[in-house]
């Protein structure tokens, strides 16, 4: 079913996603003591792989429903991705966005048409903004992470990666909400080669590492974390595909989620969120265990506030 | 004669060197009301043009000269560009370093197995030692800008823009020793269909541009310029092409040149060195110029200390 799924919603975005670039770095192999192919999701529209998702999820709106637009509630990517996505297919998108949202990111939703609704910066106020939008607007709630379509338009950045090196041991992605690792991990399954995934999370957020080892979705002790982008957590559509299709998920401190990103920016000489370097971090932590494996690295985004930058 | 020496060389160095990726930017073509194409030679290897004409320049050596190694003097990416290089080839490479040279590009010439020889820092004392250099080991000076070898190898990066995209109007580049815009001006001529050669070059470091109207090699009143690479001056190899092949050189301030940098950062999520900027600044300054035309931007090089970012 997923593999099906994975195909046409490939085919179903293309005309609205760029397939983005593979780059590699002699110096971070030599480092990392392995082959590291990183697939660039900066480059992807409005600049993180989320654009995957949000137009996939529109795409498989009926006629009415998208005439009723659509809604979610998100500060980050999503917000910005459902934006651009819901523009450029002609729908109305509300984005329901907490008082405290830095401006620079308001002001890139609104540059890509998203209608901005403030909330109290409460995951319930959003919730519950969210829900009576829904309600008096008939749009149609997409979740940012935890929507089937979603978690099925991102696999399509592994499957691109898959489709250049079908020979990848591993693929390393960051852990937010669990949408990117969950198609990710769908997408080695069913067009990889024993492709195995592994996740980085924050220690200061690793809701994802806790569930994957209780068995049951956990929340987050605390989100005190430069990755900015995974400070959410896991949900019911995410958590079951995490459990059965991924291989480990590895912690990182803030100090080598600075490093890994200092390496990108350096030696890849791209702009990378710090959440984007999280997965870099997590197999340079643990290269013993990866030492002379094919590895690809999905670098989820390049959305950074250059005045805020820990270098 | 150019034309040959430019396709030999192309096929000399291609398996020394990166064919570099173009990007564009719907944001950037809309703020610059032309269809801008971005030749990223700082995914070039050791991250910058410079690696074409110092591969081009040992390749052109008998094997006598080859046993007797390359000298050169210089602080910034053409050193480490010589060093590997030169390690490529097995060849010995002498780096002339100033004594106050920042001490990361010290250690990015010793990675690339260049041998560091430190001189006072005036251009006199780096003259003298790299004549003396050549003298005692019988190594081969080669000039970081003012060499036809290396002035035809930088060339090569239009060539490939132009490959991918023949119907350019313009290509803007930085003017710093004139290497790069002589070997663009070459190119555009010989492989171009009228398509002109603009310079962009900064007010506190503007030799070429009063040279350029003056008629003689001029030399700069200031380098007070963030745009560290473009400090040096014009040469009797390349101020000829340039007058002869260079269609304008417009001139920017610094706070165009870091407005550019910060776009270029933003909006093509890549890492670029302030002098790389300087082309795409120029453009904006005189944007009503070049309404609607297609126009090359070369992007020279992303070798940036983090730590030393002017945002």
């Amino acid at each position: 079913m997923y593999r099906h799924q994975l195909l046409d919603c490939h085919s179903r975005i293309k005309p609205y996603v760029h397939r983005t670039p593979v780059l590699t770095s002699r110096l971070l192999n030599e480092m990392a003591g392995a082959k590291l192919f990183f697939k660039c999701e900066n480059f992807q529209r409005m600049g993180a792989y989320k654009m995957r998702g949000a137009t996939n999820a529109i795409l498989l709106l009926s006629d009415k429903e998208r005439a009723n637009g659509v809604v979610t509630h998100s500060s980050g990517n999503f917000a910005q991705a459902l934006s651009l996505a819901a523009q450029s297919l002609n729908v109305k998108a509300h984005i329901v966005m907490p008082s405290n949202a830095p401006e620079v990111k308001k002001v890139a939703v609104s540059q890509y048409g998203g209608n901005i609704v403030v909330c109290e910066p409460t995951i319930e106020a959003r919730e519950a903004k969210a829900y009576k939008i829904a309600k008096v607007t008939g749009a149609t709630f997409i979740h940012p992470s935890n929507d089937s379509n979603v978690i099925i338009g991102q696999g399509t950045a592994a499957m691109e990666l898959l489709e250049d090196y079908p020979g990848l041991d591993y693929i390393f992605a960051p852990i937010g909400g669990g949408g990117l690792i969950a198609g990710t991990a769908l997408a080695a399954h069913y067009f990889g080669d024993n492709c195995k995934v592994v996740g980085g999370e924050p220690y200061e957020a690793d809701d994802a590492y806790r569930s994957f080892h209780s068995g049951r979705i956990e929340s987050n002790l605390t989100t005190n974390t430069i990755a900015d982008g995974l400070k959410t957590v896991l949900g019911d559509k995410t958590f079951p595909i995490i459990k059965k299709y991924v291989h480990d998920i590895i912690r990182v401190t803030e100090e080598e989620i600075i490093t890994a990103m200092r390496l990108i920016w350096e030696r890849l000489k791209i702009v990378v969120e710090p959440s984007s370097a999280v997965a870099l971090a997590a197999l340079i932590r643990e290269k013993e265990n990866y030492h002379d494996q094919q590895i690809g690295i999905i670098i989820s985004g390049g959305n950074v506030d250059l005045n805020q930058l820990p270098f």
